[in-house]
């Protein structure tokens, strides 16, 4: 543990109590000066910490960044987030840093999380809105072992832990949209952008990013009036790391859960969640679009839409509207 | 176009005879040095060139070789081969490089090729045999406009390309195996792994690696049971790069036909070239294996398999075995 961590834990410790410099300095066996580095390093971390001449160091409040400690403290996961977690101030998109990575050998659970992204992306290459210590931007590397045309599963997997993590977290009314869309009061909360990297027999790895708008005040004018945030919808600021260890924590058990028993209980739990089912939608896809009402979701994840004439179609994915 | 590249147009004109030092030099307009340099670049790019103090140069026998020039001679393909190419005397493993080349965004169409493999691969990790200059090992950075779960289709527009080229140039009995083997004489002599990257509504890119034994005087102990080269097979040596032409000829093709007409056209070709159904083989698959005969390859590339029961099993992927 790094001096800088020891530091932290003791002002954690205290409780927001006065802790003298010198005692500091004695039960970590620095100098006084070396405290005051590492209260600098740990103010510039996003910790606010009061000094006083008199009576030393005062931890008022812990950061609000998703650093990788603060994510491990009371993480119960064995995989997701136990190896390295990767934390970016800025970053171009985390799923390109996880890929990166990936291709480097990155075991399962490897995580990367950023306070803001330069080129947030969402689905098709279009950009999420990724201002900075907003939201959670946040990706995970996996290596299921599975073919890659059930890659889809993971990013049904994805819906119903982020949907569950709203859910067990806040008050919020959840609802998942086909095929990764996050919603509440039908507005977008988060989405869910799933990458691969495969061989035709076997998937090398995957990579699943979560964006999620937590402490947004407002969003901009062209999203607003389909996106909203936790705060939004709460007038509450969230911590933004308990929702991230939630997230991890459902996520490896609903992992698990399809790796032993198959893509049967998450497709179950994902129509507990969705809104999508029976609704009348449209959906556009690369070459055409179709309006009607949505039958199921099959066991491939596949929509079964039947459209006005009474035809049935199977739609593998597409940018659904409620209409 | 380099002086050395014009030198060489001059030697390759002259067609095996004489010219002179000094009328290279005038043409080119360099001193005598510089085309004595030039000369011994094109020796170590594998080109055999006489030299005499009185007559001159001479160009006795073309580089055996994989070089750029030497492929885009004659290349009459729009698309493939016609950007980069790109030249390894050695690297780790060809897909590897286009990997890399494709994720900086490399245009379709765009050739690896090494004259030996440090890490040659095949499906599954496995090592595909890579000895210097004997061999073909050429990836090809593709960008189809499809989704993931139909990117199998383009290893079996492969076999085709594959498989046609050996039946254009040679007179070797040629035969897919399912899924992306090309044999002759029931052995392998060229082999196919086709790696995507994607998200789950569409390919980002494809890299399709080729490996064929082509000049292998023989082959190790431990695969020449079940491995045969050109060589081997006619007792004679083989222009690499026209192999190679004449492959990006193919590729090119039914890609297009793919793009434009769809699978239908290309799995009609692929059964009129493969071996493998009517057979009785055995499947091996990561946790099961079946043994029956082979009732058809459908629509969508799968195997379709009765066993001794009678049962019919859909198979993705495989190894498959004649037995």
């Amino acid at each position: 543990m790094s001096t800088k961590d020891r530091l932290l834990g003791y002002l954690k410790e205290s409780k927001g109590d006065w802790v003298s410099g010198e005692l500091l300095s004695r039960r970590i066996g620095i100098t006084r000066s070396a405290i005051w580095k590492n209260i600098s390093k740990l103010r510039e971390e996003g910790y606010v910490i009061e000094s006083s001449p008199n009576k030393g160091y005062s931890l008022s409040k812990i950061s609000e960044m998703l650093l990788p400690n603060e994510i491990r403290e009371g993480l119960d996961t064995e995989i997701f987030g136990r190896g390295e977690i990767i934390h970016f101030r800025e970053t171009d998109s985390t799923n390109a840093r996880a890929k990166e990575l990936a291709i480097q050998g990155a075991p399962e659970g490897t995580l990367i999380v950023s306070e803001t992204q330069t080129k947030g992306r969402g689905r098709k290459g279009r950009t999420w809105f990724s201002p900075s210590e907003a939201g959670i931007y946040a990706s995970l590397v996996l290596r299921p072992n599975m073919p890659p045309n059930e890659a889809p599963r993971i990013t049904f997997v994805t819906a119903v832990s982020a949907a569950e993590t709203l859910l067990a977290l806040t008050s919020l009314e959840v609802a998942i949209k086909w095929p990764n869309d996050i919603l509440v009061n039908n507005k977008k909360i988060a989405g869910i952008l799933t990458e691969i990297s495969a061989e035709m027999d076997a998937i090398d790895y995957m990579v699943v990013g979560l964006g999620m708008n937590v402490n947004n005040p407002h969003l901009p004018d062209d999203i607003e009036e389909k996106a909203t945030s936790i705060f939004i919808e709460t007038g509450k600021r969230f911590p933004k790391v308990r929702i991230v260890r939630e997230y991890l924590r459902r996520q490896e058990k609903y992992c698990r859960i399809l790796r032993d028993s198959g893509f049967e209980p998450i497709l179950m739990r994902w129509k507990e969640l969705t809104n999508t089912i029976g609704k009348r939608i449209m959906v556009e896809m690369i070459d055409k679009r179709y309006t009607g009402v949505v039958q199921d979701v099959d066991q491939e994840g596949v929509l079964i839409l039947q459209d006005e004439k009474g035809a049935f179609h199977r739609i593998l994915s597409g940018d659904v509207t409620f209409v």
